[in-house]
């Protein structure tokens, strides 16, 4: 009975995550990214893919999409990284020590976007099926986190691991190239208040590799000796010729698949939970599965 | 006026950041770390500092000492990393393919230790003055996040990013060796369900250049061909000559002024926020800073 044993010693050593994946049914019906939406951002770690939702900020998406035609970001960095909170890249305006853009040259070619914090209420909307401390309601769109308030019609991406927003300055409509990535606890104050329209959906463990500069300084812009790395290029899927084009699907959020799945994670049958937990689900931790198809 | 120019531009360019740093008054009282309760782990890409929590899971806090007096970590490894949610180290047991140790070897010598989820109430324990959805209340002793039960008098360490706990198998009294860190959005369903008694206080960012495994490939466990990163070695930083002693002072969060910097986050008065934040704050986003004195 070898095997078994060593089964049951794996199991038993890293039985820490037992409820993390084994609730997932094989069956779980999936959608695909389209490769419209589907970005590429090539670190030297390695590739890290995003899913653009443009129902939440077309414009913003739109900019994006000229921005990586016109080949804006490769070559330039992630030229802020806050550890557990923020990656930010792009131009780095103002960052003269990584030899960032001077104030007011990028937004002559790139003019400040008007803000899409929220977008009106549309598409398929799955309630979380919990309660939230920060939006009236919460849950999910195509597998990104949603809050909406429905007393003004308004709904919008959460701010959870992995969500992908333009930076901005103080006004609200200042936003116009800089982009950055969720890479710590989800900063929720955030949330309607900077135009967010993506998630990455692979690849995270790549951005948690950069460097990092030093939050007490500049606000983590990264000074010299230290060397940002480097955007290597940014592409969107749709351009590449198909054979080299990866293809992404995700968890769709709308079925009763996805409904067990939740409960499964509010209400565990494993074993290994001794003293079952509150029945709460955390939007930015509710399991949406991501499969790399080619 | 060069000066001022670049400087509103790279507060303009870094403005998402505004709130997470400046709000810390220079004059915030600080605690200096016991030696006792430091624990130095030395990784390739850098050294974490864990503080130890002794009045939480006191035979954990001696179990973990006593394995760092007999080198028990030192050459051993993170032989299980699940990006966004923990890093798991010690002698991999059971888990063949990282050359662990073999089922039972360990609780020889070190036999399973009683859990130790919760204690008593004790300590000078600060609300958060937020409320929270997992626990009744919320709040801090000495800098760690704490949650307490007034009804049967019991106090537990919170899993957010940073938290340092014993693993353990199916059975609550289980853990013997295996450690785990929390490196992602606090998995708050583990509360007081595994015994949690630190919390990284620098050097999360080298963690999170940790090799990780496949999520849906036994658990997260690292596989050949892939090798996992070494712990290269584990201190107490009192048994460190005194020269060579790094030492930390902690933000006391028993003061008036962290008081005032909570407030800061729940009603920020930065100009950047243009929709003031629902008046939350996230028990694990609290900003207790860390400050190396030597």
């Amino acid at each position: 009975m070898k095997t078994r044993e060593l089964l049951s010693a794996v199991v038993a050593s890293a039985a820490i995550i037992v409820a993390s994946d084994a609730t997932s049914p094989a069956t779980e019906p999936f959608r695909t990214v389209d490769p419209n939406n589907l970005v590429l951002i090539d670190t030297k770690y390695g590739e890290v893919a995003v899913e653009l939702a443009p129902q939440f900020a077309p414009k913003h998406v739109e900019r994006l999409r000229a921005l990586i035609h016109a080949h804006f970001y490769d070559g330039r960095s992630f030229y802020r990284v806050v550890d557990g909170f923020v990656a930010q890249g792009g131009a780095g305006e103002g960052t003269a020590s990584t030899g960032g853009a001077k104030k007011g040259e990028l937004t002559k070619q790139w003019p400040p976007l008007k803000a899409e914090f929220d977008a009106p209420i549309a598409g398929t909307f799955t309630p979380l099926g919990s309660p939230d401390l920060f939006a009236p309601e919460v849950g999910h769109i195509d597998g990104f986190p949603v809050a909406r308030d429905k007393k003004d019609g308004r709904m919008w991406l959460i701010h959870c691991p992995g969500t992908f927003a333009f930076a901005r300055d103080n006004g609200p409509d200042t936003a116009s190239t800089e982009f950055y990535i969720v890479i710590g606890e989800a900063p929720r104050r955030l949330d309607r208040d900077l135009t967010a329209f993506g998630r990455v959906i692979t690849g995270m463990q790549f951005l948690q590799n950069l460097q990092r500069g030093d939050p007490d300084v500049d606000n983590g812009v990264i000074h010299k000796p230290t060397t940002p790395d480097q955007i290597v290029r940014m592409r969107l899927a749709v351009d590449l010729p198909l054979k080299d084009r990866p293809s992404f699907d995700v968890t769709r959020t709308d079925t009763p698949a996805f409904e067990k799945v939740k409960e499964e994670r509010r209400h565990p049958t494993s074993p290994f939970y001794f003293r079952k937990p509150p029945p709460i689900l955390d939007v930015c931790l509710a399991p949406v599965k991501v499969k790399r198809v080619r």
